[in-house]
């Protein structure tokens, strides 16, 4: 008999290459006790509008009945498509927006993954903000991507060093497949993008016929000011994909969103989604539709705005009393979205300050792991996130950050 | 100002190779009016539990609140988790069953995907039953892999031929990477493999060190007899990947189901659906635990098996009436699943019928699409699904199809 099976011999060079994310570790100190988590990037359980979702849910049985337990079609079922089709038209300005341009995904992540699918042969080139959405990375490195990092500021990408690059790349023949940008509320630097640039950058993407893929989880999270317009909204030429999510306004244990864009990219995410999951689950299309219906989506965007509008200004708060004497210390200012970048003297490695924060009683993202090649990325950052944790952890989380700062540079001048 | 977006450029190679499944062209036909469809794997939405699903629902949202709403583990969420390696241990027999051999999946089709992802570099090859199911071959393709086949009789694939196949690819020195097999109620061709072949199965894998991946939709929709023991329960050294799902048993339209195996490959899939899709909705963990906690499930399996069973006898009964008479016509016995299979004289094409089949108002799948090299299947074969249309669609549908046999002999012998 033979023994038991080797499996690392089966492995695909794919496989080989895929390891778990390095910020898993940080997550291990969630819900330990007595320590604060400044670290995750998940919405508030407590505002889940528990109740609202089970009056939809229940309607959306009535109503639909065995159409939401059913199989249904790759690209997501015809009323909820309705239903998109109008909203990105009405509400977004999007400029062509017919059956062919729109899908249902099983949220973002998906589309990502679909994205890299279709886009990326191994050594492609893909764009990126600097520093950029980790799960991004994480898909376009799924298919081999090469990276190529833009510098942003507090007003997004700067697009000279953008036109250089691309300018620099189409000199060389290289394969420029797409511009990744989080335009707004960026994750994780809390940065938006001005609609000067996000004009500026469909201009740049058509020239170079070159995708951009505009992800936008944060848009609706507005906590000052209006909502910018998006960049598909600038858009004559079908060069920007358009990605949205309802885990940050809605809920995301039904994992659900949309993608909107060039029919012909839009047709082959439908197939590989056809091989990666046949379908998202009618169920959560019909009872979010039934919620939308039933027009509870607006009413509940008040409570998100305000309630994660009230820790925004705790957390800066806190950010000023504990560290505005710092010299060398600054932080990003949001406006809405559910981080804040900071970025802390040139001498500090924030990897190796974690575990001055552990002992100190709270976690962050060190700011590397956010960077395309981590060990290239500014070493003196982190991100912090202020959407899951009371107003109080918040306060208490910021001093204990300054303390453990304290203790690290102390060790560091020894 | 540059014109509409060029994205034929932007593509990968994999996406150029990206298209519609060839059967899709069937499915138009579905709906149409007067014509009965035969050639769909749907469950029957009239058997969808409503009521039940939405007890369990609601008891869920009352049991797990906000944890249901929530992003969850990539893995699954605990409380579901555990239930399944109970679930796989105590009701069948698994060997190795422990918190690293158990993974959610939104539905087998995401299993079949991960597993190409992990497994299938380009050109390796994946051992299928001839003919198979197209999802799987769908997904195995997407990574690029090439295709052996084993043939099969009513008692499932040929274990002499299998071991040839190895010891060939093996002399070679060709990278075989898993044997797929759906060795129960097979899909499309309702063979139930037997207990000795999936015993000596497991032990070929061993020796040759492949991965079996045992996809088990309609293990539990048994017509007639037990119940079979599953491949994975003969598994003593984790060489069994085993898929199952809740589409047909539940509800397709929840994208429920799980995999258990080998730790070093679930781990590995745990971390390309991270890529993928982050996690499966807790909110369909949480509701169809509940289901279960409910104990709705077996009494729910009762009502499915005699009325699909009750379905299945009026096409075998059907068949025998319409086709009793035809010599070199044959069609499969099952004793639960979805599907029979039909095998009509050696001169038909049964691609060429089809038209003829719509003509009288039926429609099938014809069984080339079942086979990895379509050119290269059996073309006188056609795949018949009982478990959507009502009993009398199934009589008409018969008496039709062999009006359309009739009429496509009457011109062939022109």
């Amino acid at each position: 008999m033979a023994g038991f099976l080797d499996a690392e011999k089966l492995l695909s060079t794919r496989a080989k290459s895929l390891n778990p994310s390095a910020i898993r570790e940080i997550f291990k100190y969630t819900g330990v006790n007595g320590i604060i988590s400044l670290a995750g990037g998940y919405p508030e359980p407590g505002l889940f509008p528990l109740d609202k979702i089970r009056q939809a849910v229940n309607s959306a049985i009535d109503k639909y009945g065995p159409k939401m337990m059913q199989y249904s079609p790759t690209q997501g079922v015809p009323e909820f498509l309705e239903y998109l089709r109008w909203f990105m038209r009405e509400k977004e300005g999007c400029h062509h927006c017919d059956e062919e341009s729109v899908m249902v995904v099983s949220a973002s992540q998906q589309a990502l993954s679909l994205l890299s699918q279709v886009l990326i042969d191994p050594g492609d080139i893909i764009i990126v903000e600097e520093p950029t959405y980790v799960g991004g990375l994480v898909a376009f490195r799924s298919m081999q991507a090469r990276f190529v990092g833009v510098p942003m500021d507090e007003n997004g990408m700067d697009m000279d060093i953008l036109e250089q690059k691309l300018k620099k790349h189409r000199a060389k023949g290289d394969p420029v497949k797409a511009i990744y940008t989080i335009p707004t509320f960026q994750n994780p630097a809390g940065y938006m993008m001005s609609v000067e640039r996000r004009r500026r950058l469909v201009e740049l993407a058509k020239e170079y016929n070159v995708l951009v893929i505009e992800d936008d989880p944060y848009g609706y999270l507005v906590y000052e000011g209006e909502r910018p317009p998006t960049i598909k909204s600038f858009d004559d030429a079908s060069t920007v994909i358009y990605l949205s999510t309802y885990s940050k306004t809605l809920v995301p244990g039904f994992r659900l969103g949309f993608a909107v864009g060039h029919p012909e990219v839009i047709r082959k995410m439908i197939v590989a989604k056809q091989a990666a999951d046949l379908c998202t689950a009618a169920f959560v299309q019909y009872a979010t539709l039934e919620y939308m219906n039933l027009g509870f989506f607006e009413e509940h965007l008040k409570t998100l705005i305000e309630s994660y509008g009230a820790k925004m200004r705790v957390m800066l708060d806190a950010l000023q009393e504990h560290f505005g004497d710092v010299e060398g210390v600054k932080w990003s200012v949001p406006k809405g979205g559910f981080f804040i970048w900071m970025e802390l003297p040139e001498w500090v490695d924030t990897y190796e300050m974690f575990r001055y924060a552990v002992d100190a009683g709270v976690v962050y993202v060190y700011g590397s792991a956010f960077y395309p090649y981590p060990e290239l990325g500014k070493r003196n950052t982190l991100r912090l996130n202020f959407s899951l944790p009371t107003a109080d952890d918040i306060k208490e989380g910021i001093r204990r950050l300054r303390l453990a700062y304290d203790k690290y540079r102390e060790d560091r001048a020894m």
